[in-house]
């Protein structure tokens, strides 16, 4: 039998255009940040964004955007708050900072919930922080929402680069679009990555170089436009 | 009812003095170079070790250390081979390197048939490469190793040491001893991370330096053991 949450999911994303999942092989390569800036930089543009942290592994783009005592309103479902201009979900809002393992059907359900309570307005792009990897929850989105699109975030590391390589083969199995990939904490020359995105017959959307102001503007956005990965990504949102 | 392969579990691991899983809240902070860099340095001091790589999101051990064609041997239940002095298994030899994204309850099945048909000699310490947060294989090794402790890696970064306060207090609730935290990819002298984990009740094992050299030598075990990995994780194997 069907869940009869499934159905009311697209009901809940129809006023949304695009549906992007920011998503990486492998966790710490930076896509809460580029998930989090990508948004901001897309609203800046005067574009109507809405950002959801489904990362159940370590939910943070709360911390990134310093977001504090915002919380949902309920109202035949829950209406999002909007911080910096976005409007803004989270897993948090759920799981709390409490040490809060979920096992995998639990992780699914709550997923589902989430995706039919939200009540989302008119978007533009609804940009997902997604967990790390391959899992439940990235199976269960692609199940659940037929128009999702991935944003695939590495870094120059090979051990990066190995897992995106089983990304990219389940999606291209699963006949998901991805719209390219982001080699974030550049630090040298090397055209690798490059190199070997476009042999997986993917984009390569650009690099971000490493940059050490990053760390001290976690939690302040007027700190973080002034980083090298709001520059870049400025420039990449004009291809996405 | 009792899964009849978790009593032999025990068995399989009745030869093994300690059972150490490196582990992190968040991925990317060098967990699995920390993992496979104690084991090296473990057994250069003459200790039998072995090293699993039960990290299901992205398992990269057999990346860091080169291995190569190695494979467990068939012989009432699977012997595993041994690479550069350590006793090595990983998930891989049952995943390949094809995308095999599993659900919750198939990672839980692989992961007890794996400990429950390995064949570990004599050995001081078993190594266990985590997957990062707090999942499934967290929460089952937990029930199914009695004697395991845990190793956390952070880096300096608030992102990190966010998710290890998380990892940290299930380990305290569940009654796991941790026995310690180490930081990696340290770039500066801030003792943030130091004063945090004395308040959460942990020791402080110390830093490792952030080292360009590492991901030259990642695959090459000779080049490794010039990298300040080395040096310092052989400082703190003594208090391990």
């Amino acid at each position: 039998m069907v869940d009869p949450r499934t159905s009311i999911i697209s009901e809940r994303l129809k006023g949304v255009g695009r549906v992007v999942a920011v998503s990486s092989g492998k966790g710490g390569v930076g896509k809460s940040l580029v998930a989090s800036v990508l948004a901001l930089t897309l609203a800046k543009k005067g574009c109507k964004v809405g950002l959801f942290d489904l990362d159940f592994t370590s939910p943070s783009t709360h911390v990134i955007l310093g977001v504090e005592g915002a919380k949902p309103k309920e109202d035949r479902g829950l209406v999002p708050p909007v911080v910096h201009g976005l409007e803004y979900m989270s897993i948090v809002y759920y799981s709390g900072d409490r040490a809060s393992p979920l096992r995998g059907a639990d992780v699914s359900n709550a997923l589902i919930e989430l995706l039919s309570i939200t009540r989302w307005g008119k978007l533009d792009f609804l940009v997902l922080d997604m967990p790390p990897g391959i899992g439940d929850v990235t199976l269960d989105l692609v199940r659940l929402i037929e128009r999702i699109e991935f944003l695939i975030v590495t870094t120059p590391s090979r051990l990066a680069f190995e897992t995106v390589r089983k990304l990219a083969g389940l999606l291209r199995e699963l006949g998901v679009p991805v719209i390219g990939v982001v080699e974030n904490m550049k630090m040298d020359k090397a055209k690798t990555i490059q190199q070997q995105t476009r042999k997986l017959g993917l984009t390569y959307l650009g690099q971000i170089p490493y940059d050490t102001k990053v760390e001290g503007a976690i939690g302040n956005t007027n700190k973080l436009k002034k980083t090298m990965l709001v520059n870049r990504l400025r420039k990449m949102a004009k291809e996405v």
